[in-house]
C-alpha cells in the first residue's frame, strides 16, 4: 500500500460589493467597463417573463450599445420555475448560443432569478462569474448576501444548489415601485425576521415606518436595504457554510417553507415565512422564550406589513406536519427549530446550538391552533 | 447611492490523500471509523450496473455490518449515463430515502461514476463530503487528482460541473483484474498522455512494461498509478482552476473528445484520446514541435497498448471538424490546441500560453489524413 498526498490549501477571496441606490443600470455598465469581471466580453442576461420588459431589456441594450456580446435568456416568472429543468434550459440556451467559459451571467430579477442564475453560473463550464441585479425587496433582504443559490425539487425546496458568491450585487430601489404590494409585503417578511432575530431598534423602526416602504420613501427604503445587508452579513461572515450560527436565518422557515410547498406555491415565500414566524413565536411563548406581548407585537407588525399571520384554511395541516421533515435542519430524524428570544435576539441552546429539537406533537399542536 | 462591502476572504484546505494498493475495502471502513468524514453515519454508495456486484455491494455490506446507515444507488454503466438526468435520479433517490445534509457519498467505480457522484455531492444540500473508490485504471489516471466533476449534455461533454475535491481517494489495483482489456487500454491512453507531456523516462518505462500492465503485475501497476498521480498533481497544484498550465492535460483531447461524441460513445474515452494524441503529434510534427521519430514511437506505444491510432472509417470527418468548436479551449471563436514538444514536454507559446490557435483548415487537413 502506498499513499499520495494532494496538498490543496489556499487563500480564497470571495469578497464583493453591494451597491444600494436608484436606477443603477448605468453604474452596472460603468463597473463592467472598469473591469468588474476582467476582460470578459460576453454576457448572458438571465431574467424572468415579468422583469424582462421592465429592466432586463434595458440592461441588454446598454451592453450591446457598449460593444459587448449579450443575449437575453428568459424563463416564466414564479417560484415554480426554480427547477433543475429551468437550469437545463438556461444551460442549453447558453451552449447553443456558443457561450463557453469566457462569459459572465447577469441575473436581473428577484430571488428566484438570482438563486437560479447563480446556481447556473456555479456549474457552467465548472464556474463562470455572475452579477446580481436585484429588482425586489425580497431579493434585497434575502438573496443579496450569503451566496446561497439553489433550485427546488419535488421532494424539497432549496436542497440542490451551491454556495456561490457573485462579483457584485446591485439593489435598485427604483425597481420596487413596479412591485405589486404583495411582493413588497413578501420582502418585508424577511426584513421583519431580521429585526426579530438581531435588532430590536430596527423592529421599532419598522413599526413606525412600514407605511413608508409601501410608498417607496427613499430614506426608509435605503435604510431597510442597508440594515438587511448588515444583519445577514454579520451572520454570514461568522458562518459562511451554515454549520451553526447561520441557522438563525432559518427563523420562521421550518414551518414557512413547508407551508410554501404544501400550498403548491399559492403563498409567496414571504407570506409563508410570516406565518412561520408566528408559529415559532407561539411555540416559543409556550416554552418561555418570548412574552405574549412580543407575540402580539410581531403579529401586529406583520398585519401592518400586509402579511398573513394564520395558516389558510385550504392547507392540509397533517400534510404540513409531515412536510416539516424535509427541512434541512432535520438531524437524526428529529425536527429542529430556531426560536427568537424576546425581540431582537435568538435562543442559544447547549452553549452554541441555534436550533433545538422539538417533538412532532408540540409542532402539531401549534400548527393546529394558528 | 450607498455601498456595502461583503468581506469573504478565507483559507480553504481541500487537501486529501490517495491510497494506492490491493483490496482497500477494509482500509476504507477503518478510515471512516477513524473519523475520515467526522461523525457522519449515513452513506450513499453510488455505483454503476457493472461495479455494483463486483465491489459496491461488498462496501455496502461492510458499512452496514459496522452499524452505519447505507444505501446503494445504481445507474446503468457507461458514458451515456453521465447526464443531468442521472444526476437527478441520484438526487431524488437520496431525497426519497431521507438523506439530507448530514451524509457522505461514496463513489465506487470508474471515471463516469466518480465524475457524476462528485458533482452530485457538490450540489446536494449545497455540498456534502464524498469519497472516491476508483475501480479502473482510467479513473486512477484521470479522475483521482484534479477535482473535476461533471456531466455531459447533448451539446458538449463535461461542460456542466464543478471543481470539487474528495475527502479521500482509493485506487484499488486489484479491481483492474476484472477490467476487460479495452478498459485497461483506455486507461493507458491517459497514462501515455501523461508520459508525453511531462516525463520522458516514464515513456521509456511504458514502452518496456506495457505488457505487464495487462498481466496485472503488482510493481508495474503500482508504479503507473503513482506516476499518474504525480504528473497530474504537479500540474493541478500549480493551476487548480484551469486558467493556464492545467490546459496541458488537454493534450490529445481537442480531437479526442470530439471523436468520442461524434462516435456517439462507440469509442471509449481513452480510445478517442489515443487518436487525439496522434492528431496533435502529426500536426505538431508539421509545425516542427516534434520529430517523425517521436510520432512513430507514440504510435507504436499506443498500438502496444491495444489502442487505435487512426480515425475509424465510420466517423463523419466533417462533423468531427465542426465538433471541435465545442471544445472548452475555444476562445473568440478560434480552435486552440495543446502540443507536445518532443516526448516528455509541452510547447509554451508567448511566454505562458499552453494552447495555441490553429486554423480550421490545418485541423481539417490532419483529420482527413489520419
Amino acid at each position: 500500500m502506498a499513499s499520495f498526498r494532494v496538498d490543496l490549501k489556499k487563500v480564497v477571496d470571495d469578497s464583493y460589493d453591494i451597491e444600494i441606490g436608484y436606477n443603477l443600470e448605468d453604474k452596472l455598465i460603468d463597473d463592467i467597463k472598469a473591469g468588474l469581471v476582467g476582460n470578459i466580453k460576453k454576457f448572458a442576461v438571465v431574467t424572468d417573463s415579468i422583469v424582462k420588459d421592465l429592466y432586463a431589456e434595458g440592461i441588454l441594450k446598454r451592453l450591446l450599445d457598449n460593444g459587448y456580446r449579450a443575449d437575453l435568456i428568459v424563463f416564466e416568472e414564479g417560484e415554480k420555475s426554480k427547477t433543475r429543468k429551468t437550469k437545463e434550459y438556461v444551460e442549453d440556451t447558453m451552449l447553443s448560443l456558443g457561450y463557453r467559459r469566457d462569459c459572465c451571467i447577469i441575473a436581473v430579477g428577484g430571488g428566484v432569478v438570482t438563486d437560479l442564475a447563480g446556481f447556473v453560473a456555479g456549474t457552467f463550464g465548472r464556474g463562470v462569474p455572475f452579477i446580481n441585479y436585484a429588482t425586489t425587496l425580497l431579493a434585497a433582504a434575502d438573496a443579496s448576501v450569503g451566496g446561497k443559490t439553489a433550485v427546488d425539487t419535488p421532494l424539497a425546496t432549496n436542497l440542490i444548489g451551491l454556495f456561490n458568491q457573485p462579483e457584485k450585487v446591485y439593489l435598485d430601489i427604483a425597481t420596487w415601485k413596479t412591485l405589486p404590494s404583495e411582493q413588497i409585503a413578501s420582502g418585508l417578511a424577511e426584513t421583519i425576521k431580521h429585526a426579530c432575530l438581531a435588532d430590536a431598534s430596527f423592529f421599532d423602526f419598522l413599526e413606525a415606518n412600514v407605511d413608508k416602504i409601501f410608498a417607496n420613501d427613499e430614506e426608509a427604503c435605503k435604510h431597510i436595504a442597508e440594515v438587511n445587508c448588515h444583519v445577514k452579513y454579520e451572520v454570514v461572515m461568522k458562518d459562511e457554510l451554515e454549520s451553526g450560527l447561520r441557522e438563525v436565518l432559518n427563523l420562521g422557515h421550518t414551518v414557512g417553507r413547508a407551508i410554501e410547498t404544501v400550498s403548491d406555491y399559492e403563498l409567496l415565500h414571504g407570506q409563508s415565512v410570516a406565518i412561520g414566524l408566528v408559529a415559532q413565536a407561539v411555540m416559543g411563548q409556550k416554552l418561555g422564550y418570548c412574552s405574549t406581548e412580543d407575540v402580539s407585537r410581531l403579529e401586529s407588525l406583520l398585519i401592518a406589513a400586509k402579511l398573513p399571520t394564520r395558516i389558510p384554511s385550504y392547507i392540509d395541516r397533517e400534510a404540513l406536519v409531515k412536510k416539516l421533515y424535509t427541512d434541512k435542519k432535520v438531524k437524526d430524524g428529529k425536527l429542529r427549530f430556531v426560536f427568537q428570544r424576546g425581540i431582537g435576539n435568538v435562543m442559544v441552546f447547549d452553549g452554541e446550538q441555534y436550533a433545538c429539537p422539538i417533538t412532532e406533537e408540540f409542532a402539531r399542536e401549534t400548527i393546529m391552533e394558528i
